[in-house]
């Protein structure tokens, strides 16, 4: 197993009720990675399913999760043929930290898209493009377990020039080698420093909620990141976030709605 | 108040739960519409919460809703100062037909945005556009109760012609004279014709996902409805909707996951 395999296992404790001890490697700053949450959370939906994959996954982030253990519960709102619907929440030590919707099916690895729309712009190459280390300690952990390297034209904001769109572009695999599945997409779909740093914004910036849909079994390799965002207003921010794998194929999409960070 | 106002009311029985009467006028086919039950859903959240709007409707649509009675259970996971998180369910007859997570917030009409991205191009002017009706009585309903005109070059696929690219732009108001609201938002963004048809698959598409956010409170008028899709695959595909109102504003934006339709 690779850590990440390890830090997103569960332990079955009766059906619908499992147990999951959070790895704080995974936090950055005050929280826990919220990918790293929903990668726990689908795992377990996907334990509790017929089906192989998390397809659709909207998850509200109610409360700052700690290292250590937690409970995730399944409550299977319906199984069909084609895909089950799953409430996931994950609870520690009596708080509901993250409620998620989780839609499961299967998806063949084998299957050829029968339309894509255009891929967004290249990204530079790995070595051309730049691998930052946060400055702070409590900020390098989940950093350690990434493999991040972005685009230079993206952390402006790094340097107190911010580009003034929102946007974040990365190339994105874990340190341990393990390879993207649906789980690790979990985790790259909440992997990018938010969007609204390059309109100036400073600081964490909790997601509020977050949707993303799995939309193929990503190919080994690199996956590549292309953040962006379409409006800042009233201290809200959106961001989506496309990944594609070293296969050229679209494999996740997300949105997320996250306040403006506070400046630290 | 309106027909729109009146379809979607909610009358209180107890905390948490509440009676509607679903109004077959918004049907179309063999399903009452998402975007309609969405909307009664997110009356109930706000109605249970301290906070006037719909910020965040994560919705899983399980089972095909039928007119008449029926009750929205509002389960409240957390009320914060800036937002609230309920769980919100549609129940007919012991079926649980609709899964909502909805974050409520308060937004402010008068807010300026700080940032927004660029508009989708200018939709050809409403009498440019073409008002098609449905060629059966039964899917006569919807088309009935909101007003839409459609961008000529996104309905090649009533005759035949699809244009080869997912998308389906319309111009959009309600017959009955409701002005834009988070409520009739949660309308329009469900209101387009599948952006599947335009790729060439036939019949309805059913929607097992679909997230949307409130960015601002809209404008009265006709609000412009830009849908487009990235990938289709292995029988699913994703739909976006931008809604921009009468003001030149960004006031919504949906993301679904559905099923391409069978022919019928």
């Amino acid at each position: 197993m690779s850590r990440f395999g390890d830090a997103t296992a569960i332990t079955k404790i009766e059906d619908g009720r499992y147990e999951v001890e959070l790895d704080g490697a995974y936090g950055f700053a005050e929280a826990i990675n919220g990918g790293y949450l929903m990668a726990v959370l689908g795992r377990a939906a996907v334990d509790a399913s017929a089906h192989a994959h998390p397809l659709a996954t909207a998850a509200n982030f109610l409360r700052v999760a700690k290292p250590g253990r937690a409970e995730v519960l399944v409550d299977t709102r319906k199984e069909g043929r084609t895909a089950g619907t799953h409430l996931v929440s994950l609870v520690q030590n009596g708080d509901r930290l993250v409620d998620a919707m989780i839609t499961t099916g299967t998806l063949d690895a084998g299957t050829e898209p029968d339309w894509t729309g255009e891929a967004p712009p290249p990204l530079p190459a790995v070595e051309d493009c730049t691998a930052f280390q946060p400055p702070s300690a409590a900020e390098r952990g989940f950093a350690d377990q990434v493999d991040m390297r972005f685009d230079k034209a993206t952390v402006g904001w790094l340097d107190g020039k911010p580009s003034g769109r929102p946007e974040a572009r990365a190339w994105f695999r874990l340190h341990d080698g393990h390879e993207p599945d649906a789980f690790a997409l979990a985790l790259a779909v909440d992997a990018l420093p938010p969007v609204a740093l390059n309109l100036g914004a400073k600081g964490w910036a909790p997601t509020v909620e977050l949707t993303w849909h799995l939309r193929a079994v990503p190919a080994p390799g690199w996956l590549a990141l292309h953040g962006s965002g379409r409006l800042l207003a009233g201290g809200w921010f959106d961001e989506e976030v496309e990944v594609w794998d070293s296969a050229g194929r679209l494999v996740a999409q997300s949105r997320q709605i996250a306040r403006v960070g506070r400046a630290r």
